[in-house]
């Protein structure tokens, strides 16, 4: 022990004995953890990929069928339009990635697009960026379980009633595996991952022999829910077209994983982490392709009961055997996985947002798991809610999704942009630390301001395009959603300043030292209760007034008599109610003491409060204490005390 | 002010300034009453009748049709058992009223069948009538409003579909007015009570002369809804007799009225009393035999859709004219006074009861209005309930009604009998005081004995058969909840009774005087308000350890610092929590604390608490005090102490 420190204070250091016992959370969620237990492992790029690659892979599941769904409304021969807009997102995902890739070098400790934004933007983008990423995290897990229930009731269509329910313990299931604490590394993400890869290439490649040797005829019994319901036929306008291309910009969600994450990769972890980054778009972008133009030439249809992905694996591997049930179980899984991944992100984004004061404090605090416990439950309660409002069904949630990626792309790019151009403008030897990276002077920056200023106006441009196509769709709701969003976080945050700014010591002059207390004590009976509170009464000074609100003459009297008996020739106020109340009388009165008070003087209220053992039969009971505790907690210098007294 | 009495201790007398200021609830009940306005008023036989009469004249207008409800799933023909019926129930009223007189003159300070049995037969049995009485005074107004909108929609059919919502809204209304205050006296009761009464004579009048002149006929379109309902009839069985008979006693509901409220006539009160019941069982006998009698001879048939009432005023009167409009409104009106009765007993009762320990304390509280206000506002609750469960029928509800009132008819005459058992075993000059009244040596009280007796027996025999033919028709729920309540009012007098022993000051040694303070004061950072508690935490003592939960090393190092800055050289005690828990740790070690504690030493936490200046900023903060003070209310001599610190 250190003792006699500096000015004289004593501090003490001690580590707590106490050891969590066991109870049902335990053994739902797993043993408490120290916090010096926290993992520090480091990946390398192929568990990185594994890990990271989840949530932007898994898009190809929806994105293709969700493109074609939109097209639907002109027709089947609005198809061709489909493998055209493939390719032009193909462009956008090839700079989105040069953009990222960018980011990654800058921010070597992790580069969300809120910290970019706040670094570089300021106080409004970074939490216009915040709400847009928080939103899309939610509709992460709701669009992704709705789709993995969607390839299951594809395989089994009797489970076709029970998807919402499926969908729902789905994410509980999620929820908890996440309140357990995931390890994010290691082959409990590389299997599924790469399961999935293996699986969807074999697909394709047989697909595409299939194709080219003629032997790949069209989907057999292809489902026609969708197609029915166009009795008759739209034109193919820009607005049509723009919107097919804004549902299958969806397949874009995910990309910026990595960016989150790099301090999870092996050293030198900007290369790693950038590499993994350009193989994760090169995979994604030929599968995007493969599947829309598989799709398109083996005439498969969207429909609200079947997948695309089931269509084309049952034409291509000619029907329901085990290798078609090995692609459904392949995208199922991979379509969890990425809901997961928003489980890591989301309680981990509100988590560093609250600790800038833009959200709740309590959400910086890790649970018994070492997890952000309150982020994730959060997550699940309101992704549920949107599953069971939109029924799971993937095409009615699309609308809502990837305007807030697309929006955080933006201002995340931009953030870069002025960046570089900070970067441009310093000397040589310049430094700024800045809260997320350190600033340099860096060579060629015009050229990388250019590109990411270009990926900050595409991807802005796709926002855009979505929020107007998609605005009667469901879009209306997150453009409302956002600036509401924005408006609770700087509300919080102006909160949490202000009162850090009344707390502060900064030019803090110490109140002179209490010189008398004054102490009043409320007394509604003379027992042994009303005693002990006496007794402690006592320590305080020997100014106590004890004071009884009467509203009943021969209680009064009762009480007035023990009082002689027992008061210890204390004061005794009694003061009579003819409206019966009892706190208007008790506040009026302290406010004439309370008036009266010297500056050195503190008023100290004793409320006797006998506590029954069992906590329900304080229904019998009018607990003063809270009551009067609610009240004054609001007026300066007046103190409350209960003293309790347990009764058996 | 009387200063210095008897062993020293100085008593002020003061009466509080404190006036209510005008809000909604002002506006709505009327401005609050000082407990001397409570009136004081006193009635003679006139007003008496009014005031007391309208539970039980009202059942007219529902226990014959009930009667004869019963009867027709054996057919038309069964009809013609219903007139002796009649009068085999007023010969029940007539041992009643016999008994009832007695009563009134044995208890002139009020004597319900409560306190009869409280006074008589011991705890489980006054329990037992409470707990009857409070169910049937809640029935009442079900039952009563019920049948009173039932009167409305007989002569407007188009309110049919509305029954339900304009039942709430007539108790509602009731609720308010009590809630007022009604005055038990004066015109208020006396125009409708006398406009039944000349009304209802005016048709039986009407009724007898068009019958005995051969001009009455039968009902026009008697309405066969209920007929209908029994395509094969049942044969007339001594069960079927036996149930009409029960549904006819509902008649009786309600004569114990005047035996709880005798302290509110003219002096000779008991007099006065015993000729207005008299005079009460003389008209609730002579309506309910002519309305049976000439419902029968018109052929009126019970139905859903019209009252018996209805039927016999459009017969008699040929139509639906002004006559035929002057007897529903009287009919419908005198059911809402019915209804207001038991608003005016339910909330007394319970307030007699909370004040003897079986029910919450809280009950005995009366409101602004110097009324009940919770007993009206409980029973206005519950009643609403089962009229939307019932769906405003009184055929459903009547199976439920009038068990309780027939329990507590039995056991207030037994109470009774026994009373004048005892009172026969005084010897001619002995006097013993009850609770409930003074017990006297009186002549005759073999005869007056067996008069209770037999009140007793009757009625409980009526009783058995009411439980037994109506248990499947819903007479089950009271049978099962009345012993319930009876357990829950033990219960609670348990608990009181052990409440009040354990604090009671006989035998009690005051404990040392408190030597010393150690004082504990959690810090979790150190600000404004940590000094505010530290600067009051002085005055207690001078054995002060702040204590800091550590489970973020940087926050503890600025913690520290500061401490050894502001801490005035204070112990701070820096507790490592290697599970990032708060609670847990601070409370084991205040168990290390407390352990070492001497008999005259008290451990006070102090809390310092910043209140922000709107309560739901309380979201964002984790309210510590609130907490500790949850867990340590129940351990013995530790105080919690909030200091609070205002932030605006």
């Amino acid at each position: 022990m250190n003792i006699e420190q500096k000015n004289g204070s004593t501090v003490f250091k001690k580590t707590s004995d106490y050891k969590p016992g066991r109870n049902w959370r335990n053994y739902l969620i797993g043993r408490p953890l120290q916090t010096a237990d926290a993992p520090q492992q480091t990946i390398g790029k192929f568990l990185g990929l594994a890990v990271f690659s989840s949530d932007a892979l898994s898009s190809v599941a929806y994105a293709p069928q969700e493109l074609l769904l939109i097209l639907s409304v002109a027709g089947v021969s609005a198809f061709h339009i489909a493998f055209p807009l493939a390719i032009a997102i193909c462009i956008l995902l090839a700079i989105l990635i040069l953009s990222y890739e960018q980011t990654i070098h800058a921010y070597p400790d992790g580069g969300g697009a809120y910290i970019v934004a706040r670094d570089n933007l300021g106080e409004i983008p970074a939490e216009t960026a915040g709400a847009a990423l928080l939103t899309d995290y939610i509709l992460t897990v709701a669009v992704s379980v709705s789709s993995g229930v969607a390839q299951l009731v594809s395989a089994f269509p009797a489970l076709f009633p029970h998807r919402v329910i499926i969908a729902v313990v789905l994410v509980m299931l999620v929820m908890v595996i996440n309140l357990r604490g995931v390890k994010e590394s290691g082959t409990f993400f590389a299997i599924p991952t790469y399961y999935f890869l293996v699986v969807m290439y074999l697909t394709i490649i047989v697909g595409f022999i299939r194709f080219f040797t003629g032997s790949l005829g069209l989907v057999p019994n292809a489902p026609q829910d969708v197609l029915n319901l166009h009795q008759t036929l739209e034109p193919i306008t820009l607005f049509l077209i723009l919107k097919a291309f804004s549902s299958g910009t969806t397949a874009l969600t995910g990309v910026e994983a990595i960016s989150n994450g790099i301090t999870a990769f092996k050293e030198p972890r900007s290369t790693n982490a950038g590499r993994t980054l350009i193989i994760m778009g090169a995979i994604l972008g030929s599968m995007m392709l493969s599947i829309t133009y598989l799709a398109n030439k083996m005439g498969a249809l969207p429909s609200e009961g079947e997948t695309l992905i089931s269509q084309i694996a049952r034409t291509i591997f000619s029907g329901q055997g085990v290798l078609y049930i090995a692609v459904i179980a392949a995208t199922t899984v991979i379509l969890i996985m990425a809901a997961n991944t928003a489980f890591a992100d989301f309680p981990r984004l509100s988590a560093i947002a609250a600790n800038d004061g833009f959200l709740p404090r309590q959400l910086t605090y890790r649970g018994s798991r070492l997890v952000f416990s309150r982020g994730i439950a959060t997550l699940s309660v309101v992704a549920c809610l949107l599953i069971i409002l939109f029924q799971a069904s993937v095409s009615k949630l699309i609308p809502l999704y990837a305007i807030g990626v697309f929006l955080s792309f933006t201002l995340s790019q931009a953030g870069m942009a002025h960046r570089w151009w900070k970067s441009g403008h310093l000397l040589a030897d310049q430094q700024i630390k800045e809260r997320g990276s350190t600033l340099v002077h860096e060579q060629g920056w015009q050229f990388k301001m250019v590109i990411n200023g270009l990926g900050s106006v595409c991807t802005g441009v796709v926002m855009c395009i979505f929020a107007i196509t998609k605005f009667k769709d469901g879009a209306w709701i997150v453009v409302l959603l956002t600036p509401l969003l924005v408006l609770i976080f700087s509300t919080i945050h102006r909160h949490y300043k202000n009162l850090a700014k009344q707390l502060s010591l900064d030019n803090f002059a110490p109140s002179p030292r209490i010189a008398h207390q004054k102490v009043i004590m409320p007394v509604s009976g003379v027992h042994k209760g009303t005693l002990a509170a006496l007794r402690y009464a006592k320590t305080l000074s020997d100014d106590i007034t004890a004071i009884h609100i009467s509203s009943d003459p021969i209680e009064t009297k009762k009480v007035q008599e023990k009082w002689e008996l027992w008061g210890d020739g204390y004061r005794l106020v009694v003061l009579d109610s003819p409206y019966r109340l009892f706190l208007e009388p008790l506040l009026a009165y302290i406010d004439e003491i309370d008036a009266q008070k010297q500056p050195n003087e503190v008023i100290s209220i004793v409320v006797p409060q006998f506590v029954p053992k069992h906590w329900y039969t304080s229904l019998l009971h009018t607990r003063t204490a809270d009551t009067l505790r609610r009240v004054l907690l609001y007026r300066k210098d007046i103190v409350i005390l209960e003293v309790p007294y347990q009764v058996n």
